[in-house]
């Protein structure tokens, strides 16, 4: 099993680094995507070098796809490629685990429309302007879609990533 | 199932947060513990509120110890009531995980001698000092006790430690 995660500089490192050691603690291979290959680092100055460029990821490589939060977003929201993979994961209906401000990539993606999700409160107007159907709780799934608001849901958020995969 | 969770001030962030986020994940109460009740803050800026200072623990009343690394086990080394809880957990033979400079705590407990171990590598010759059959390895078990040697060695850290609640 393969996953694919998304991270740009100013990412919120807790949000990365967990699901991150939490997939490869199930022997699952994680690759780090971005918009280049190399070293990109969090808001709390931790360091992971990107496995690859989103322009060179085969999205039918990968199982899940994680979208870390932080600033990294407002980043990853401008790359088409990157959202490319956005778009396949939800038309093959594979697992899709987005946290904080992850989800800013969903609706750039145009894929959050009637989809139970949450996010950070301070984007919680635009995911219910992009048609996305709320909810303030630690963590909600709606079919292939897992998302959570913040580092201290991660527990939940882990859980219930982990739950999609079996 | 509880757990308890030793840091401090300077604490290596994802070491103390990792185990904490994955043993809630399982449904385990988690309990930090420092010198003072309140908010510790981690080398890269994160806080978390301690729930108890040592002295008010009771050992008895929790399943697992974890040590986190970073700059906090060099204080809580100083704390006897913390050094207490550590003899308490070897003598009961529950388990205990303790990654990267979290083995300093073990260290002055005393409780490391002719147990296989790992830990961050600028600490190494002071476990051999200490009597300890050191191992360079991202984990190692030996019986109750789990040690890792950082932060990218969590997933590995993770997985053994919930093996040992099992």
């Amino acid at each position: 099993m393969k996953a694919i995660i998304f991270g740009a500089d100013g990412f919120e490192d807790l949000e990365l680094f967990y699901p991150h050691q939490r997939l490869k603690e199930k022997g699952i291979t994680v690759h780090v995507a971005s918009m280049q290959k190399g070293p990109i680092r969090g808001k709390h100055g931790y360091e992971i070098a990107a496995d690859l460029a989103f322009r060179d990821a085969d999205p039918a490589d990968y199982d899940i796809l994680v979208i870390a939060g932080g600033k990294g977003p407002e980043k990853v929201r401008l790359d088409k490629a990157a959202l490319e993979i956005v778009k396949h994961f939800f038309r093959e209906n594979k697992p899709v685990a987005a946290i904080c401000h992850g989800p800013q990539v969903l609706i750039s993606a145009g894929v959050i429309k009637a989809r139970k999700a949450t996010c950070w409160i301070g984007i919680r107007d635009d995911l219910i302007a992009a048609g996305a159907l709320y909810e303030d709780s630690e963590v909600v799934v709606d079919g292939n879609l897992v998302t959570s608001r913040q580092p201290f849901d991660l527990y939940a958020f882990g859980r219930e990533m982990v739950r999609l995969l079996k």
